[in-house]
């Protein structure tokens, strides 16, 4: 969910601004991890809020790429929320609110994801994607810009592509 | 969770006693489905409720079990909570009370639990069993008596030896 149809970065930026009248830009994420961008241990302290993901924008594009993607293959919305004990009813409503087309069989609280067993994964975090045994894509976020293991996704729009691409090798197999 | 490291049926029956004043035996869920003994679509209605998973009494034997499995596996606890809105931080603190051993990366609450990419599945419930790609292992219940597609697991204690065995054949690999 954050960082890839969830844009936590946003979030934050918004958070920071109301705590310390200090608008900061996405720019200023880039090449950083966000606990170094919000100082003083704000990261952890909004994270672990009420109501700090009962808000969080969507990604640009989510909503349509999900559904697009949902005619060919099993979407599952996975989310490591198991750390953050507000963040369980938080996430599941903003998911009714924003994909309300996802049942609730599809939807994954989790914490370490190296059990989920789908074919494919798409995540901003090295961590996930490094334990997945299936195909992992590491959609991008200003701190994963220096990783070059995944194959990356900049956007839904180039996610789209890469799964069309998918599926026409599954069609000539 | 539920009728294999929580005793929902007895949560079935302190509520319907509440309820109806009518004292259920565990007997009478035997051979039956849930939704059959608990007349009126009072099962729907109380699995919809608020607190109803919050003090459901522990499975026999289930918190020593799970502590002697995690000396030689790394346990999941894996819940199908997803369905039942109030259920997802009422899980959450059950477990913190009576599993404080589990960390949170190691909890899992979905929906449909064919995902689930672990080596086995302790479960009730053949829905859950039937899709599971790793060995399946069904744990009584009243409502799976009838069914003789998966290796069986009367109790904790049975559950033990099961994977002592498992153990000891990985041993002489």
């Amino acid at each position: 969910m954050d960082g890839v149809i969830a844009d936590t970065v946003v979030q934050f930026i918004r958070w920071y601004q109301r705590d310390s009248g200090v608008l900061l830009t996405k720019k200023d994420f880039d090449w950083k991890k966000e606990a170094e961008v919000l100082p003083d241990g704000r990261l952890r302290k909004y994270v672990t809020s009420k109501d700090f993901f009962r808000d969080v924008p969507l990604m640009e594009g989510a909503v349509e790429a999900v559904q697009s993607l949902m005619k060919n293959f099993e979407v599952y919305i996975v989310s490591a929320a198991m750390e953050f004990p507000y963040s369980l009813s938080e996430k599941k409503a903003w998911l009714e609110d924003h994909f309300p087309f996802i049942s609730w069989t599809h939807i994954i609280f989790c914490g370490d994801k190296s059990v989920i067993g789908t074919d494919y994964m798409i995540d901003d975090h090295l961590r996930n994607l490094d334990s997945f045994r299936g195909k992992a894509l590491m959609f991008t976020a200003g701190h994963n810009l220096n990783a070059n293991t995944h194959t990356r996704i900049n956007s839904w729009a180039e996610g789209l592509t890469f799964f069309r691409e998918e599926l026409k090798k599954g069609q000539s197999l």
